[in-house]
């Protein structure tokens, strides 16, 4: 089932991809009906980033970054590589030069369920990771995996060319088909939030604008 | 036992309560014989904050933040909300739109043994979180909770208005009524503290300083 | 077969040590042949930190600090305390106290597979710590352990005067009788780096830079 | 604020607490409005046991198990130790000679948020210990702590004579003066329970018996 | 994109099924590639059940289970619950009376990505159960999920319908269209193993079985 | 550093071993100064087995099992495999065929800091492995390790050849040249524990066995 790099892969349009990025994930994660979230233990190795791209999916063995070259090579402008161990790993599969090979692609940046390290020159370059692990173990370069397979990352399925947004909240996968339904629910929201926001800020609570009161009544909520 | 929100809590003298964040976290729990601090999974969203505060507390279900808002309604000038999940739980509960309703109430920050999201959002706003994870995961708001009960909150048990410090180092809770005899066992604790300083600084070991070679000799310890 | 402090400690020439801190420990772990890390779980307590030195070793019992103020006495310029507990343990071992005096005897960071606490403190004072938690639980001093005596940290066998090296990748040990053969194949290692690093930067694939085409098409890689 | 060993401590009725036994764990969790629970990480060193006690609680240093010889000389016809250490910690604080203590002083078993040790021989005497886990790590004898203080164990608040309940599904403690109150819900429970199994049993639908088809349809599941 | 029950899913053969759960997991996951391992977490709430059947799939909200009643009507005779909660979650959403409810509809076993309870009743019951967590810990009914949606249960994309083995080793899918083709594999390498294991016993080594000499020197491998 | 086998390593004597066996992982342990011990995530696959041996090591990449067969050939009798992986790693390295093929060799057991699988098998054929996990994963052999060098294996540093015990408290390794000492320390250490626990069980109390009533009421313990 290894073994198998996948090249043309479809894409979502890059304006709705930046779209999303500019929403960010916890919009994103609302606005596609709370599904899509990577999980918790992915982290970003600096905070600030808020990214969004096309998956370019690495199915790659334990220690093993072979398929990062072969990934590499598939990388389109605006593209983002996501690696998935076919096993638990947190080596340290992505350094600076695979970074440097990458960004020179177009790769706007990684998400990998194991391992990244020399993440000092990746903070400098503005290359930002998503990882499970900050880890200097290397690896080797001696069995296959696939390039553009559907794989499961950290929790999450994931198809080749589907939408990977990424923000200090962690990351959030938008399936291509579904990318501009979801964009314009994450602007309505937005939008929604904005004026919600002024309320709430003026002191207004959430039981009244919400109109929570009754409810909380109904269910037996009592105040002593 | 659930479905109660306590409206009259009491609270510690504001200049104590300050006093206690000044101290800092390290301090208090050493000024309070070791006790009171959360687990240290309570990580900061961002480094450098530090505040101290009156605790209302939440219990809450597992992926439900309907008592959150519930419970900004009980703020004070001051307070710090505090939440508990009923069972291990690591969704956000809490992103901007809470923040910024907390911030209208008064509220100094959240400690919550769960999930936040927004953190970048709250960094900017300098609304400080110390939580079990970042999540983007969505809540619901289905069933009652509790505000204003007793919990035990990453291991620590907080009644509401006990005092809550946090900083870089973790959180810990100081009983509201010893609170005062606590600040001033702290800053007896600093003030000895500046002075071990100096000398340490000067390169005066703390062997001699604390008189501690005649003990280590009886105990048997040997330079080889 | 505790109690017991080696005085007199060899340590690596002091230019070789700094030239493995130039290197930082991802190049220094594969120019050793990918060994020597320390598990992925000791971070740092803030980002940016690159040294080595030599380590002064403590095995302390769980909850006891006492052998830090023993093996203080026994730092000398350019050391780095490196704390083992001889059970799993995360209690703040060391705080901004320990700290100055450490510094005022030449240290230049703690390696430590327990908790550390006064971050902040430890932070503006330039002091890094990598730790495998960062907790405020205050230890007592009843207890002895040893100073300089060899001992396993986070996974790694680390003798007395053996080269440690540390940065935002983690910390890397170096035996001390391979430290400058060590250092002159991460120097190699490095200046390779550099001419792929243009090579990888104009686009050039590592596919073709490494020539690893053939062998994928050996080993079945199928383009679909 | 350690230090300390309460020696007359109130114990509910021992009618009662065989009572919740033989509810077990699940049934009595639920009779008391799903509170009360340890965490899931305390698990038992052998299947099968079922018993109920009164706490005889220890607050204990890490890795130091004085404190529990002090307590066994408190233990009483039927009670359980239960032990939390002041950090966290795995030692083996307690193997088959204090079991064999304890059970000469009435003991029905040991809850303990840390490890234990000699475990075959503990299933050989039946003598049921629920921990955190199974460590062989030896502890010191250096440090008070106390004996029938208020702790939080594995995330509950337990007071001394407080009734713990512990099986296969892990440990639950029910509040000394709620005892007699919770096994009546608990006995109520089991007897509606019965009923609801016969059905259950015939093939009958929880969707039927518990009369949540409508419900579902307003909350707009969909069948397709 | 919750509450949704699909009702006609297709199953695979009956005889393939039972073909597989005689082959076990190791064998069966071998047999497809090494793909479909749900993660090590998963484990049997007592040890010697190997049973294999068709995923009904539950997505659930965390700490609710009332999609569970939902989905025993769905079962048919040989099915499997699947259950994958929407975020982590350890809570009891399973015990005995629902054990009883899928045993009557024909259902062979539980795998579940959270907790479950009555751990000893379910065990007497002979109702295998794979999960996260044993945890009494109870769950609402308050909140829709989806019945027999494609789900990612611990790691593993599950469609309704696949084929769940499970045994002391773990749990392992495979896709309903391939299910004949992964059985047939699976018994062409249990032949193959039984003859290897008879060489084996007879004390024949791997190393000339495997012809593995010749590349383990062309490697490089030294014997010293 | 990697591709070595060490042919003739120095084992202790068999009584020695079999004397060690005999008094199991907690005693040794205390016997040789509380050191030695493996982490407690090293857990049997099923309960009751109580053995000891010579170390054969295995220094394996992650996800490789090829050195297990190359370590198999240098198996003598009364051995037991001690596998290390050069990086975290839980896959299935050693099932039911390794094990046919190493008990034809006289081994006596498996000490594996990542997984195994074929469980049942390998419980049926009473060949005792304590592992990290059970993760039916399987492995690769494309990439060299060594058998016979240091490892650190869950914490503990081991050389080939020093003895291993291992019972349901976990794994303990004593030093080869320790054996003979470590077992009349543990032989003793057994004499006189079983005159305290004759002494126990008729009722007397630690406090006034080990005679500690007075150093308790220096060190300030007050009975309230």
């Amino acid at each position: 089932m290894s073994g198998i790099v996948v090249q043309n892969i479809q894409r979502a349009e890059a304006s709705v991809i930046d779209g999303l990025a500019r929403c960010g994930v916890a919009t994103v994660h609302e606005a596609q009906g709370r599904t899509g979230l990577l999980a918790s233990h992915m982290r970003p190795i600096y905070a600030g980033a808020r990214i969004a791209g096309s998956a370019v999916t690495i199915s790659a063995p334990p220690g093993d970054n072979w398929m990062v070259h072969v990934a590499i090579e598939q990388l389109k402008e605006g593209d983002i590589l996501v690696l998935a161990p076919t096993s638990p790993c947190e080596d340290g599969y992505f350094g600076d030069l695979l970074a440097t090979s990458a960004i020179a692609r177009g790769c706007r940046g990684l998400v990998i369920d194991a391992g990244v390290r020399d993440v000092r020159d990746l903070t400098e370059m503005s290359f930002p990771v998503w990882s499970k692990a900050v880890f200097a173990q290397g690896t080797v370069k001696a069995t296959l995996g696939s390039v553009n397979v559907p794989v499961v990352c950290a929790g999450a399925a994931i198809q080749p060319g589907d939408v990977i947004i990424a923000d200090d909240d962690g990351v959030c996968v938008v399936p291509r088909a579904n990318a501009a339904a979801v964009l314009e629910k994450a602007q309505t929201r937005e939008a929604a939030e904005t004026a919600k926001r002024t309320r709430l800020a003026a002191g207004e609570l959430g039981l009244d604008i919400y109109d929570m009161r009754g409810k909380l009544a109904t269910m037996g909520l009592k105040y002593v």
